[in-house]
């Protein structure tokens, strides 16, 4: 698979990920937040790529009855299969990640409380059309150390979310790892690593702005724009 | 998307779905031998394309310490975009069907009993690599009334599943409206309409046939046999 860069061919390549996978509860003070118990290993699920929103594609749509949560989240994109991953060989899985983008996974929160009462999958509450604004691509080179850069998430220009990935539970390795044990990652898959604290509730006319700080710098082709 | 008919194309292009959608207790019998509730409406959750596994390809593969069990299912073959079908639109539900499968929809039973209980993703129980046995692709005309089919499994020979599906509680165009509410289905895309009565554990060497019979004839391209 070959992903060109920052043109509009990368941005089509997203959209043909065969999975979306998404690692709840990778950061202790958003498992705080939402009363909910600290996983012993990485967990996760499936959000379809239909949920997908490019920059440019239009607006979040809140469905019916539904109340809609922003979870900024850093998006690995693979660059090659990994298959049962151990997660203490840290160059293959730093290997395997071809490039990042910036994420929102927007949950129907009211949805996903329903399902957990229920012990009902999440998949509908994590998969309406539009639940997965992405930024454009980003370059490997602009992000030396995946573990050490910031995620901010702005609702009307007030700051709900801005924290550090080296506040995850689970690291690259151990996610990479662990997902690979169960489904075999493919080229152009795109793995979202969790979301800090400070996830909220968005109504329609809100304008949601994300992005990355690296080293206090903010990544250009990381932001994320969207109503 | 071309499908090519029976041709290796055709096989191939199953495991390039943008995502497997699969129903949740949709067979009264079977809702009863799990003590699950019965649903208002269909609920589904989603299987990795990963998991698909193709005639020829192996065995199923039983995860460490997995209690597996196999849940025989009638698989739709998606051939055009449906996005909010109205279900009262049966002639577009059914235009919208491309060809059919046979499935068997393995699940990790008892991690998928831990993740109720604690209301955490299915998606883990139900996506491991080689959980998606499929038959080769059914022609539509081969099946003139996919709700008046019969579904069978055998375990060595055994039968443990064998229902019509005429005792499906929603049906295609409901199960199609639904899901098409949540997420756009794209061409190529697959849906499993749920199991019947019947599911039950497998250990390695056991061997699997399921099937379709129509109007009591057994239809060849429908048959799985899989250790
Ligand atoms: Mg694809
Ligand atoms: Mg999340
Ligand atoms: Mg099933």
């Amino acid at each position: 698979m070959v992903l060109l860069r920052r043109g509009i061919a990368t941005m089509a390549s997203l959209k043909k990920a065969s999975k979306v996978v998404c690692i709840g509860r990778n950061y202790a003070d958003h498992i705080a937040e939402l009363n909910s118990a600290r996983p012993k290993q990485p967990f996760f699920f499936l959000k379809p790529p239909s949920s997908i929103l490019l920059p440019g594609d239009g607006p979040v749509i809140q469905p019916k009855g539904v109340n809609l949560h922003y979870e900024v989240e850093l998006a690995l994109v693979i660059g090659k299969q990994i298959k049962n991953l151990d997660e203490s060989d840290e160059k293959t899985a730093f290997d395997s990640v071809e490039s990042y983008a910036l994420s929102i996974d927007m949950t129907a929160r009211n949805v996903q409380n329903e399902a957990k009462k229920k012990g009902l999958p999440w998949d509908i509450s994590k998969g309406f059309d539009t639940f997965l604004p992405l930024s454009r691509i980003i370059e490997k080179s602009a992000i030396p150390d995946p573990h050490n850069i910031e995620l901010y998430l702005t609702v009307n220009n007030e700051v709900h979310q801005n924290d550090s990935t080296e506040l995850m539970l689970f690291r690259i390795p151990r996610i990479l790892g662990d997902i690979s044990k169960v489904m075999t990652l493919e080229a152009g898959d795109i793995v979202l690593t969790g979301t800090p604290k400070g996830v909220g509730p968005v109504v329609p006319g809100d304008v949601m702005r994300a992005g990355i700080k690296v080293g206090g710098k903010e990544l250009e082709e990381a932001r994320i724009e969207v109503a």
